[in-house]
């Protein structure tokens, strides 16, 4: 095996820089990874993710990194290295990498798949390298190396940063997987081992399942559960899982194969991938196996199986629609099977049990992991497969990313069994600078690293205030209070109007809206002088108003009063 | 052992009369359990529990059972029978007793925990009759006896209903827990048994875990992991669980008392239940244990062990406050630890999620599930528990309560196993009618039974236009357009005004709103005639906004046009 440690540049008055080290996302909220090394002159970042929104951020479709550190510094910037192709590790490109505008190298899949995300956008693909795992780049100061990893979806890596300080080795998604379904995607211990051998100052690693003690189970368990299930069912089988996770999808091909039923892509994301993924060798499907969408009324159920997007739950996906008899090619029958080979995960937990629940009242079998076993592994490592990693690569410094901080302090507590002092684990958070020179790595200072929110086609234009309106006009709806003012006496000339949505339901609450027009006479009445004082007379009809509805209903609507002069 | 079958009264004419059998609440949503018994002139409830909001329905506090079906038969009630105190069970009765007026039986501590809650509400407590296990009751047509089941509340019961066309067992939550932490609080399967060997035309039973293969654990493997982490605490000990879980609270006063720390129930609803349950005899409390919140102070850390409320992250609970350093007489320090007993529920898990990564966070040490074994077993039967309980019963046919189709259909495949037909399997849901004779038990009709929200003060006043308005608001916001009209010439008076709540941020958008301006008066130029024809005006202006704003953000804001007459 030929690893050699790239000779770092050292600057030229000899007098050390410190590395330094920044999440902007990725540390503290799971997803949204990007993580930005700096050194002297020279940054390279790793992933670019998007987040996905929490039930506090309403009407939001996705979250993004801040950039806000980086805006001064774009010339600095020599590359984007992607560590795999899941969303929370590229879907931050199309809205971050046109204000970038810099190389990004990854492996063949994911690029492939990126270039795919980028056509989508409109944006030119040719700053999208390909590299392989024998690859080694020259960024700046930085040397970047790769290893293989496994993973729910191929050509995940781990990356080994070659820095003056010393190396460090990033270590997103992975797990140990000696039996993967698509071949030669094995976690390559011996190039990590090697790596160690030679010293790595600081490992960051994907912590998110450190509380699941033991090993996951291999990939390769989930295949014989869907033959069993396939050899239940009478019509349609209907598979659902992540469209990213190109395993699966592969073990729903080899069942379809064994058993000679016709594979259909259900659901844009799940062809777009299964269509690069082939494209690019890394699927293996016998040609006549798949046919398209229009011609699936030519064949009988039971020579169908289906792999379809929306395991989560999501409205307006490719199985919610099949659900709601809303789809136009594929009509659900009774003898009908869906299989969930996903997780909920714990924001979606709801919509997936409620559209498990319709399709169950439907009439069709449903299999989920709550009932049955093996439909489902995880893609990242247990505790004792980190163990192995660490051990590997032997780091003087450890730092969990990936993982909330819940997650972190069970990593810590981990670490700290193996042998490792509390204050060479870096708890960390985004946002939080780490600085490192080769003696010491450590907590610096902190840089913005809030959510971008993307709602439509706005991004950023979303932020906390119009946030915490949707959030009152959500609990509990909206009264709009209309006060007509003479301009030439500055008093108010006539009744004002109160309309209301989300509050009550008007028909059923006139005496509510009738009194509640008189408190805001009344303080008008109170105050004759100030009606033109805009600011006061606003707050002053809102603080009685406010008042009167909690008192009556307990409610606390957004009131919004507006002065018209006539 | 005493048991008789009542000798109905059959109907003079001696023709048989059906037995009806609807669910206001409890089949198909988990919650808000409201049966209702219908024989000729006579009506038996049994329960009368609250729903919790799911996302959808926005601002929303509680739900409860809709009883329209019961408003013309008021006359007919001669009770309702509670099987146990949990809310989903009890929780309604302070919204739709006042309405039915009708008197109540129950064990003791159901009455007791009953009677507090009425007294809250400043309820009369006249109604509210307790019975023991060997009651008999005469409602009516009906008799009502009961056996004792073990769930994580005490005093939970079965009950029989004997009627004109056979026996009836309602076996509300349940389980099987052969060493109860509190002595005595056994299923009384010999009495079950009995009960079967008469005869039993139709079992209702909870079916939320038939998922579950095997066994539940004894709740009493509990004590020993708050043991072991009370012997690691340097600091306080807080355990948070479910308020009502009586039996969780004993095993942690029991820690406490072995351990000599002082006992803290902190939390409204914590305090209450814990002192109807202890005065009515179901906690055993050494005297001098129990130290009121004021007395904390006095105390050191390592003397305190509390039982706090707000296990599923709700805010404004006294776990979030004090998470939030929120809270007036405690103070989390890093000695601490936080213990959760208690599994997240679906909608709730992200708060949880939250709370215990705010806890983290400042240092003290937190336990939950994902970490820890042995920190929460359910109080629902497994499915091995289940077949126990139908098989002492022996009914003729059977009915999933409590849980969701989903598992109604795991439970109906369960039966058929069993060796039962599957139209003697009764998969019902709200509303549904169950027509039971002598021969047979079988659906009928549908009677009103949507979910009644209660938000703050109002019962019922927040229906679907209101929360489909919340929702359009959450998601986008609203736009407020206030259009003035001048009276003579009905035309437009000047420029409209255009005010936004939660749709983009004003100060960032002002282009985006002036054109939107440009619009309104465009389309209010193109139909000057119409001005005044409010309904064509209004959905115009509704329409051509909405186009404008889609084009230009892909969102969709609620838009009020507003004509004032100036």
């Amino acid at each position: 095996m030929d690893i050699k440690q790239f000779k770092p540049r050292l600057k030229s008055n000899n007098q050390e820089t410190v590395l330094k080290l920044v999440s902007l996302g990725g540390v503290g909220d799971v997803t949204k990874n990007m993580y930005v090394y700096e050194y002297g002159d020279d940054i390279v970042i790793i992933d670019c993710g998007i987040g996905f929104p929490d039930e506090a951020m309403l009407g939001i479709d996705l979250v993004i990194p801040d950039i806000t550190y980086l805006r001064d510094k774009k010339h600095k910037i020599r590359g984007i290295v992607i560590t795999h192709a899941h969303e929370d590790h590229i879907g931050g490109l199309p809205y971050i990498w046109p204000e970038l505008q810099c190389p990004i190298y990854t492996q063949k899949l994911t690029a492939g798949l990126i270039r795919a995300k980028f056509a989508e956008h409109n944006l030119p693909r040719n700053k999208i390298n390909t590299v392989n795992l024998d690859t080694k780049l020259r960024l700046g100061a930085f040397g970047v190396s790769f290893y293989k990893v496994s993973h729910s979806v191929p050509d995940s890596t781990g990356i080994v940063l070659d820095t003056p300080v010393g190396r460090v080795v990033h270590q997103a998604d992975f797990k140990l997987d000696w039996t993967p379904v698509i071949p030669g995607e094995v976690t390559d211990v011996g190039k990590l081992a090697t790596i160690g051998t030679q010293g790595v100052l600081l490992m960051l690693i994907d912590s998110l399942r450190v509380e699941r003690s033991g090993y996951n189970l291999s990939e390769r368990t989930i295949q014989p559960t869907f033959a069993k299930i396939e050899s239940e069912t009478k019509g349609k089988v209907l598979i659902t899982t992540t469209s990213s996770n190109l395993t699966r999808i592969q073990q729903a091909a080899n069942v379809a194969v064994e058993t000679g039923r016709k594979l259909v892509l259900v659901g844009r994301s799940m062809e777009n991938n299964f269509q690069v993924a082939r494209d690019l060798g890394y699927l293996h499907i016998p040609s006549g196996l798949v046919i398209p969408m229009d011609e699936v009324k030519r064949y009988p159920d039971e020579k169908l199986l289906l792999v379809i997007a929306g395991s989560q739950g999501q409205p307006g996906s490719a199985l919610s629609r099949v659900a709601n008899d809303d789809h136009k090619q594929i009509t659900l029958r009774q003898n009908d099977t869906v299989v969930f080979s996903a997780d909920p995960i714990p924001s979606t937990e709801s919509a997936q049990h409620a559209l498990i629940d319709k399709l169950a009242k439907f009439g069709a079998s449903v299999y989920y992991t709550a009932l049955t076993d093996d439909l489902h592994v995880s893609g990242h490592a247990a505790a004792e497969e980190l163990k192995v990693m660490i051990n590997l690569a032997k780091p003087k410094y450890l730092m969990p990313i990936g993982a909330t901080f819940r997650q972190m302090k069970v990593f810590s507590q981990m670490c700290q069994d193996l042998g490792y002092a509390a204050d060479h684990i870096l708890l960390s958070e985004d946002g939080q600078m780490i600085e490192a020179t080769h003696q010491q790595v450590k907590l610096g200072g902190t840089v913005p690293a809030s959510n971008i929110y993307v709602d439509g086609l706005g991004v950023g234009d979303v932020g906390s205030v119009v946030l915490r309106d949707r959030q009152v006009m959500a609990e509990e709806g909206i009264v709009l209070v209309i006060v007509p003012i003479d301009v030439r006496t500055s008093k108010a000339a006539g009744e004002p109007d109160i309309i209301s949505r989300g509050f009550v339901f008007e028909k059923e609450a006139e005496g509510l809206l009738e009194n509640a027009k008189k408190v805001v006479s009344q303080s008008l009445a109170n105050h004759p002088n100030s009606v033109l004082d805009w600011r006061f007379t606003r707050r002053h009809i809102e603080e009685k108003l406010d008042e009167y509805f909690y008192r009556q209903t307990q409610r606390r609507p957004m009131i919004l009063p507006v002065l018209v002069e006539v």
